[in-house]
């Protein structure tokens, strides 16, 4: 049985993870950790879990935890993490952070887009970047994973066979993203008050969201070379799931003509057949949040359009599940030598 | 391994019941039944079963049916199953109803309130009422089980303790109850579309909602006598979940004075402490309909007013899972000697 | 032209005061207090009047605004306006407040059941409730009017006609109400963002709730004599809106039969056919707040149980408007004379 | 007093103009057509105008409605208006047509992308396309005005400027757009649900939408050659609302360089300042749809974006009313020599 514990355990992703790790056969969570409700039971706190979870809170104590667990969760804010991992830390648990302070290889590029400044670059080269689908087996290797964002695994994972073959120009690139209001977490601001977000919807973070070097530099990876895009996220009013909607220019064909859909499937065949969180959906259907919603599924279809030469990718996922929590168990699964889909496989909640 | 076979696969209540027993360890489903979409692919209605049902539907015949599963949910419509069911598939297969066709002993009451005449009212007698609950011993012997409405699994649940202790005037029992939208079916009526339901309350069935008999029946057996009560259902622009509130005066004891907290708390814990999926809130915490979402637990809690000499009854489920595939599953369950809390002990999915 | 003031201009009912005052003929605001945005543009917080307000907003000075305006509408926090009242304010300008200040004669009861000390009782006696369809004459009058609480003014006009006539007895009603989220404020709780109230109903303040001795009260004038009442309300996933559902016992005439639908309906007649404002609908329509959404209307109908010998009461309104910010301008055009409908037969706004 | 009538007034787009009409001062409807409701009253279906409005449905006869009325309001399907369309009728009443029958001037796009053949091309040289701020001297000329499409009107006001002075390569533009669910219509269609749509987002459409067409057409004018754009459409579980984000090049000066804020927005205030429902708004400030419902705004702004070379247009409005019953009234009051704005003032409503 591994032991785990969770720092950040009463954000959304905290609770997802605690929801997700509370079925899993070869889990048991003994550190709910949560600065702000300390000796505070955590079914009290989340009551779906009375009756469950008769835990209480404790203080976020890195290195205590790293002696008593097996693994640690960090659901924290940016930064939080780099200001106290250290050697002896990393020596005793494994962590899979679920912030983004290991995500970018390049701390210039964290520095500028989160506007701090990073206290522990020394472990940005361990750090394994957890996109399962891209990085499984330096993930399994791994002692340090930084667990992807969620707009980035959509935007990737829909992108990325594409990119990595060359069918698309990478510059071209363009994300329109679709979010939840869970990925806004749970603190106490006016803008995410229920009437505020309600029967609205609107872009944010126009050309500065921080997800946006994340995508550049992975799939600058498989393009092999450095891009620039544009990402451009929305706050839909729905409690979970993301849809991107991602738009490139097609590379044409010696001929001048474009690639067919049976050759675009192709390519994403040969990637994602054999995953078991990614399903290729049949030709013409559109992802939808709804049919992933609760499940570690990303959904993902194309569309080519003849007319302007473009191809219209689309993908949809659960941001608490395959975005956060669903994430970082796979990819603890995976460094813990479980089978990558160990209490991932729940069927999708609909409706 | 049981062989499950669903008739109405294509409703809500039938898509719940397929997400759960995918998930169930000791069953397969080997009929998806749905007249409306016949050859179709299963997961091409339900999308969120993509990759994960292969199947697809068939027609409705009961008597193949019966010969070919161990088990048959019928997620019909009124009046369907007991227009067909006959000795020859009773004997061949255990059925759990998930209409209200065996749920009323009288089927007067029956033919009044649905306004159409009972076809086979010769298995009312052997029909047992599958509020596990309360029946579990009845269950565990049945070969049909009415399996309770959605709205009278909430209201019987809720107020069963203080009826059948007496601790509360039956006669004074009003129940206001609150449904999300699911409960209305997947029919394609314009009263259900997002616009008419989204941004509203309504009242409807006021005095007439065909859950009043069913109540009616059940909490009269636990008083002793017959009771009227006033039962009215609203409609809430949320996709699961109900919640009622119930109101009685409290049968005063001798001296004239209310019962206190402590002694109404005890006769709930007497009830139901050991019941997995019936959780008494502690004191002052108010069920809501969240904290049960996608599980099969019903949320209770209670407080007496000293002013008016009433107390107020709070009940809140999943009307798809314990109101509906959750329950017809803890009835499968006992029905064939299994754990009864096997494949049911789904975290509520928050948020 | 009517000069106006708002104190708590940004709070819910303060930005709908505005939206209604900007459309109305006869009233310019020249005051728009905000403690929480003093100098901060009015329409950088309520982007829907970007062009239309140019104000910035201004402090709190109740001794200030009175001198420079005609009439002060007070959104403000229980207590705050009856701690500066005084004299010379009410000789300046009329005040409409919308707080519970002066809703309530006995100040016992306001002090038991708000928590706090009445810092200006000697104003109660001037104080006029205002609820328009009740007290218009004495609203006409009045320099100080005490603006109905939401779920009070809906329980209140939906059950006064059968109170007043003698047709229920008011120690069998129970209320239970039912609001959309703008009637929790604007604060920014944990509790009342998006994803905690989305896709959940609960009840809360059971036994409680500060509007239950408003209720009592006014109902009591009605009645004739003191009456207690259990009133409780839920939070409802919708921006807007309150529905209440009432319970009571009809009174039985000498032959012991019911009252009739014609009869109860005549009633209701005679009180409301003239009101602009108050609906009754056709028989067995059950009211629904989507109908009276953006606009001052009251729907209001009623339903007889032969079964039960209860009635039951519906009413829905727009708790903004006829619940808050509308019923404060109607209040203002009987106070100055105008015709008391004036800039507010805004249609109701649907989907 | 101006006579309408409206034929297809039990859409939603209907209902709104019914909204819109009642509280016009100097019109009167006197016709509402409803083939699906004849003779049913107009205030039993939409019980928003319950004692407001007191008229029943009748049936759609375009030519008697002719010789009644002053201007007749066409919310039908694709290919209604165009079938019965005459000379005899247009040399009676002006026609404000809501459907896309007389948006395109090239027959063959209609036809191709509306998969029915036009029964009456000879009109199409007459109608003028009803976008006022572009059109609206020709708009005061016309008897058959050609009503935008809701998702045309947001994508071409955003981006016309910009177009019209060569500011960004049309053949780069793309328009992701987001509608809330009114856009859908009224039809009970099972995708419509509130259940299959609350909780969710989906594309749909994509590449083949109707209003594709419509957008190249007239910024094909704008741009003084045809263009072609991808526009792909997003359902948004709430009522009212259309959003587009819109993507293109910018046109680089001479040195290379990108336009500044201050040179483009100088350009939009060229065109929109004087536009009274046309708002640009302050730098930085996205628009969002809950600050224009209810109300005739387009709320518009752009951020240029200097890494990747291009610039985000975003524009909001309500789609029931500037994208369909507002901007036809709009188109109305221009055809009659009212004031542009009369009846048009609603402050949006919010929350």
């Amino acid at each position: 049985m591994i032991k785990a514990g969770i720092i950040g355990a009463t954000g959304y992703a905290g609770a997802e993870l605690v929801r997700i790790l509370t079925a899993h056969r070869e889990v048991k969570i003994v550190w709910y950790g949560s600065r702000s409700y300390i000796d505070q039971k955590y079914a009290d706190i989340y009551r779906n879990l009375f009756e469950i979870v008769e835990d209480v809170c404790l203080d976020d104590s890195l290195e205590e935890l790293a002696s008593r667990v097996d693994v640690i969760f960090t659901a924290t804010p940016q930064g939080y993490l780099a200001s106290i991992l250290n050697d002896a830390v990393l020596a005793k648990a494994k962590i899979v952070d679920l912030s983004a302070d290991y995500r970018l290889q390049d701390v210039h590029v964290y520095e500028k887009w989160y506007g701090i400044s990073h206290r522990s670059p020394q472990y940005l080269a361990e750090a394994v970047y957890g996109l399962c689908e891209v990085n499984r087996e330096a993930v399994a290797k791994a002692r340090l994973v930084a667990n992807p964002g969620c707009y980035t695994t959509c935007s990737i994972l829909t992108a990325y066979p594409l990119v990595k073959e060359g069918l698309i120009d990478p510059d071209t690139l363009i994300i329109d993203a679709k979010s939840g209001v869970s990925g806004a977490g749970r603190g106490a601001k006016t803008s995410n008050l229920f009437c505020e977000v309600n029967e609205s919807i609107k872009a944010y973070g126009v050309t500065t969201h921080r997800h946006t070097p994340e995508i550049e530099e992975q799939l600058g990876y498989a393009a092999g070379r450095s891009i620039v895009v544009n990402f451009t996220p929305h706050l839909v009013p729905m409690n979970r799931g993301i849809l991107v909607t991602e738009y490139a220019a097609c590379q044409r064909k010696g001929d001048g003509s474009l690639p067919t859909y049976a050759e675009i499937k192709a390519v994403y065949d040969s990637y994602y057949e054999k995953e078991p969180f990614v399903r290729v959906l049949k030709k013409d259907v559109c992802p939808e949040t709804r049919w992933v919603e609760g499940s570690n599924y990303v959904d993902i279809n194309f569309r080519i359009d003849e007319r302007t030469g473009r191809i219209i990718l689309m993908g949809a996922l659960d941001n608490l599940v395959k975005g956060a929590a669903g994430q970082a168990v796979q990819n603890m699964n995976l460094m813990f030598g479980l089978p990558e889909t160990e209490g991932l496989m729940m069927v999708p909640v609909f409706p």
